[in-house]
């Protein structure tokens, strides 16, 4: 066995996609050092076990717990709900938390109680939790004790958007037609993530309106006018397993020209590792397996189209 | 629309992928009248709104009901087990069923007990069915008042290797891989057919023993020379939505040339309309959405190779 | 053989996906009889020969010719230029045409160099031609010596605005975001329909100016009030095999209000076998193998979005 | 970034599939130091150009050029004939090289001539050449100029077969049943590749003697007695991207128990870090992205059945 220095870390739900995921991503990390993973189905065994996919990492050996581990540093990738409890008990002993949920993403447990249909579980960590996007909120996050990471949707909305609402180039309203591959849905068993409901099928989802959009439009609002603009989200479910594609429209402020965004865009993320501007329109075969988001710019009279492609589980 | 004259037909458990696709056949056929469908998740709906995809058709308006309607001709497409019992109320009312299930396919209860796991709920019955491969049995199916569809697997397998054990050609044993799309695991949402988990994924299965052996054997010994022959059967579950392929491994017995073999099947499938033989080996594509089996014949030494391509829903 | 009487009828182009699906649905029409079929490189074969699926259908052994030959009626499956060549010919002799590219769909020929980079080949013909959209052209096409067959992505777009469009409900200006299957890309081999690199993929094309959105403004300023709206158009290729998924962004004029669209939806297609509106958000699925477009409307504040279904090979 | 120290590293043919992974294995690679690469039709580029997937990679800014360099190792990722032309220039001038191709896997070069209808260009290199295959081979690979990556199937075979036949615990004669993704049969556009021609299809291919199974044959009989085995071949191409998924059915000699066959692949690979036997079947999903080979074995009455799992591009 490895890696018998660095962080101590837990993993909170492990043998979801996401906490999959994850697992596999700090067995691969030099400075995190994985000592424990919950998942009520499987504690007791090792995580080689329950993942084949790990047998044979470093984290092979890992024990699955049903309690949670006491580390410098847990993931937490729950559902929102027992997410803000698991992470809560964990911040009063002063650890560190990565919550992958949506619970800590809004300031004001009234939004998300409306949102998420049920009261906050921890409501007195909302004030400590930073929105975990790098490009726009690196400073915090570098000091956070509890860190929000956004959700697949609003981070490449985010990157896609912000540095035109930041330079207020467009108006405040844009359109988000975005494609998701089926581990976006998560890994329990449904007829909506059935192989032969969804192999060879496209469908929109969501209509009625979905949890994303008031994330998207605030955090695109923090960082403009400070107004929340109207964001119209329509996602798409594609036989696909990782990835999204993302396709956003906005109308250009009068007088704005392309040189003008392409300026900004370039200005903004010129120091970025994890962004990138391409010519052509990006292909989510680019991004898969990697933390980057690859955008392109395109205009079309005073419409500005972004295409932005991130991998979902990274 | 929907025809008033033709044989009134129904079908119990419409909603799963068998009952589904005969509903789409029965619509189309001349001769066959749907009146009624069963399907207890769904009953109160009509068809067309239970199964969008046969809204516009002519059974879109036919009833979704509980109970097993009166007809002269039942489809039952249920599990194991449930099926004989629905078959056998419409067996006492002296209407002619034809079964999908396992339940009338061996003449013995107590092999049916061995294999399924359970007592037969209506062993009365047994010995009137018929096992309903035309190619086979048409004289006999046609007179039955109780038909037992075959397996999926056992399709392809019986219609490949019947005629070599027939003639007597090959050794008393034979090795049948196989590849099945994923809607031969039916619908019921389970990891096993999650998108996500059988995506870009090749898999086999049934090591320990699959229940479609016997059933095999049984049908391959009574068309030769009556002892049972041994066969090695393994499946493998594939990343497509409908679709067997079989490729089969026998040995030719001393003596036999190729030219005897390619003989032995023209003649047997010569005025079959719904088995082909080809040169090339098939492709599932080549009968998607057909009830047609082709087959290939490759002798490589004492070695016959066939390869067989079936639509699994039709 | 089948079908000695009925409309005598002629493919050009048979072996393209589109020619081979045509001559599928020919079989099995009740009133058109196929005589003959060209492709240059399979020509001397018969039909069931080129096309494997085909084998065992009425029109296995229709001959592949080089020539165009005599019928009453052609469909021509070419690429656009020879197609135009190719359906003049049939003209000339007094046959009737149904194009299936884009030659015959501009009324000036001068819009049609512009878009397609030549001149049109058979000018003569363009103010015969009628727009083969039956909702929208029925009587016209039943006269017409020659159909222009709509484009996939107009027939998707035009079904789903036009009668926003033709009650004024709408604001002159549109976002359509389509998503395709490959055989969308045609049957010429190609990286971009590489399995490997369309598989597990997602990928917007066209950004800078796709030929179909000519098209789509022409055909809804028509139904309108005359003047061409402006429509921002991204296709995006996706690996599913047939299909086409439209989201329709458009704005409601002041005052409009969600009843209003609804009624005027319902009104307009209350007669039509081949257009549905559902209230959820349809599927390709739904449609599959089938000639139907199903929609649905949802309306977010002033933003109206239409949902709209088809296959692209239908 | 680029590591400055290690061994000068070179890819011929970087551009096709296992040359691009070559190279994302490179940059990875704590000890080996990429400097060039070649391919014709990219050549001026830079490699995170010509392969997207590789820009924000250690080796984006390696230039692709059309000439050999000169590199302490060399990697050729080129077709059979011009690779063995291409690795004799290297060899000559000192270099170390493993050629991915099937040019150096035959000692014989009648053998050769024979089964890849052509003589071989650099014979003299023939004697020199080591069979990669660590597990059987791991002294000699560690000592050679030259290496010969083996086949993929060969690659899954010989790891499922060759236990048994060194401990003779099995007839000399074997079935190779194998499914193989897309990737497989190269990056060059074909029919054969094209998304809707292998989409939602099975096929078997090869059945006229597959060029692979000389090579088993040839390694098999020198792990066992020194006399070659009977193999019989069937690959099948199956719509995933990547993995070959083999199943492989022999005979136990008299006498032999299931105890012993376990016991002695345990024993063979029990130091093995890349080869893993497990109880259940395994999937091509547990070795994605990894150079593992997981081996399963079965025994119904006589018959031996041992299913292997790789990713053909690792």
């Amino acid at each position: 066995m490895a890696a018998s220095s660095g962080i101590s870390t837990a993993i909170i739900g492990v043998t979801g996609y996401e906490g999959a995921n994850l697992a596999r991503l700090v067995a691969g990390h030099p400075r995190l050092r994985l000592i424990a993973a919950t998942a009520r189905a499987s504690a007791g065994q090792r995580l080689g076990e329950a993942l084949p996919a790990l047998s044979g990492t470093t984290v092979a050996d890992v024990p699955i717990t049903e309690a949670v581990p006491e580390t410098e540093l847990v993931f937490v990738a729950a559902p929102h709900g027992p997410a803000a409890t698991l992470a809560a008990e964990q911040l009063r002993r002063g650890g560190k938390v990565v919550d992958l949920s949506a619970d800590f993403r809004f300031p004001s447990p009234e939004e998300y109680a409306a949102i998420y249909g049920h009261a906050h579980p921890a409501p007195e960590w909302l004030a400590v939790a930073v929105y975990g996007l790098p490009e726009w909120r690196r400073d915090a996050i570098r000091l956070a004790q509890l860190v929000a990471n956004p959700g697949c949707f609003p981070t490449a909305a985010i990157l896609a958007l912000a540095p035109a609402f930041a330079a207020d180039l467009i108006t405040p309203d844009a359109i988000l037609d975005a494609q998701t591959g089926i581990t976006g849905a998560g890994r329990s068993p449904s007829r909506r993530v059935h192989f032969s409901e969804t192999h060879d099928n496209l469908a929109a989802y969501g209509l009625a309106g979905h949890r994303h959009t008031p994330e998207m439009s605030q955090e695109l609002g923090r960082v403009g006018t400070g107004e929340r603009p109207t964001i119209t989200f329509v996602p798409h479910l594609v036989p696909v397993n990782r990835g999204i594609l993302a396709t956003c429209y906005a109308t250009l402020r009068d007088g704005v020209s392309e040189a003008q965004v392409r300026a900004a865009y370039q200005a903004r993320y010129a120091g970025e590792p994890f962004v990138a501007l391409s010519d052509a329109p990006p292909e989510t075969a680019w991004v898969r397996g990697s933390n980057r988001c690859v955008l392109s710019l395109h205009v079309q009279g005073r419409r500005l189209i972004i295409i932005s492609a991130i991998d979902n589980l990274m």
